[in-house]
């Protein structure tokens, strides 16, 4: 059974597919967010210290932290990046206990990340470029953690399906020739919107079904990527991941701070036999169904009623 | 690919892979609401005709009539089923448009049922049991029908899937015997509660998946059933339907007055690609998303995000 191990200093979390959904909280990344990039360069942390709390309250299981602000004050982040990666990290596990997934596209970001996290985190990401794959598998060989591996190569990202899992293939291939496991590759199929691309969902649920059987690997996405650009979205998302889990998925990096699709997880888990006795599902939901709410056909199966009628 | 096909005099109906999912309505059935089979007796049919506008009102594919109510007036339901059965049918389809479900363990009242009902209804059901497809298959072939197939036989319904697949082969091939093809079945494989049996979900996933590409027939089921006895069952009754869907679950017999499941099969119908264009999702959630509900990682992927930095 294939698992992949992320721990802080005092947490462990599993990915696998025998366990509950893993969820990677996305918020602490100022990509896409000027309000907290401006604060970065400012030097002010209060918008990651609320992140971080939040998230880990609202029950993600894990936190990214991206530090990709590009400062007004210096534009290249080969030099800004790995300095502020280090503080990220050092201010969020200081906060809070559960493992990160150190996120960059920067590989002295991650070799930063690397040097100042505790236990184990997973290295989010490699990809099938070229350079890619020669300036990171290094790295988790080195720091013996695990790693996101995201399917596109140097061609860039397919809309084939095929293609994007025979660029997955090949990095767990590579990362054998470093001597890394499949186990630690947490393979990214890529998520495309399904407003732009009618089959994405269909997608992922296949690619993700094979990356299963045919590699052993785990898999994750980034989530909310499959509603971009449509209405009610979170309704999209909070079936989109239970589909996903159904198909195989073990984790996603997706905002925690959402009830909707947090239930549909919480739902899922108990679904797929990784919430033993409904215990955390139950937990979650205290108030006891009310009598009105019990519809007909509820009370045991409907040819079950039938012969206690017949 | 699979198709079957439910017609009403004036509006067709298809259950199939490559279609959106039948929502087969579940509210016009006294057994366990006591208060409407109380009405029946009475000749009351107004909350008939209230459940069958609303349910079509709410999105319902087909809508199920079950008369299987025990008057106290005479207990005998081989003498009471078929002319109430008549009389619904004829009361709901000069009310609504949909095509029907006949639904009933008695096979006088199905054969009235389908004396009556006007196009090419579903008929509900045939099990594995020996009488049962001798009393049923006949109907089903004299009358040209596509007919529900529940798993479970002369044993009792088994705990074991392995053991549910075998009966619901063996409904397959009996029903070829009598030429009924297998597009014109559609089998339940019995949904358990989750809360009882903690693979219940899992496996009607496997389950739907085998009797698809193996038997290549479609499915239904009694959705709500996943969910009987635990706290908020429509939070499990929208994930499980999500799930069922993406394992190539077809229909269900279910509550289509609930909002939050009939959500969560119009996001899943977009995410199979059966809703082109997301036309319907759109349709059904007119208000644009407000900006503040961007999350960052949903403009594009984080891999193409990360280029344009980098």
């Amino acid at each position: 059974m294939t698992r992949t191990i992320v721990e802080s200093k005092s947490k462990t979390a599993i990915i696998g597919f025998d366990q509950p959904f893993c969820v990677i909280g996305e918020r602490i990344n100022p990509t896409g967010r000027k309000k907290l990039a401006a604060e970065l360069e400012a030097g002010d942390f209060s918008t990651v210290e609320k992140d971080a709390l939040e998230q880990v309250a609202c029950g993600a299981t894990m936190l990214d932290v991206n530090a990709g602000v590009v400062y007004n004050s210096n534009p290249n982040p080969n030099e800004t990046e790995p300095p502020l990666m280090r503080k990220v990290i050092e201010l969020v596990q200081g906060l809070v206990d559960v493992p990160l997934c150190i996120d960059s596209s920067v590989p002295g970001a991650l070799e930063a990340g690397l040097e100042v996290a505790q236990g184990r985190p997973l290295l989010n990401s490699v990809t099938g470029e070229e350079e890619r794959l020669e300036a990171i598998l290094p790295l988790v060989k080195k720091y013996n953690v695990p790693v996101v591996a995201i399917s596109n190569d140097d061609t860039g990202i397919s809309e084939d399906p095929e293609v994007r899992f025979a660029v997955a293939k090949k990095i767990v291939e590579r990362a054998a020739d470093f001597g890394i496991p499949a186990h630690d590759i947490v393979v990214d199929p890529l998520v495309m919107p399904v407003g732009a691309m009618a089959t994405a969902g269909l997608q992922v649920f296949e690619l993700v079904r094979k990356l299963r059987m045919e590699l052993g690997v785990n898999t994750t996405c980034g989530a909310s990527n499959i509603s971009f650009g449509l209405p009610n979205r979170h309704g999209i998302n909070a079936s989109f991941l239970p589909m996903a889990i159904a198909s195989g998925m073990t984790s996603a990096i997706m905002n925690p701070v959402r009830p909707q699709e947090m239930e549909a997880i919480r739902a899922a888990n108990f679904l797929m036999n990784n919430d033993p006795h409904g215990a955390q599902w139950i937990r979650s939901n205290k108030a006891p169904v009310a009598e009105g709410e019990v519809e007909p056909g509820a009370r045991g199966t409907r040819e079950g009623r039938r012969r206690r009628r017949g």
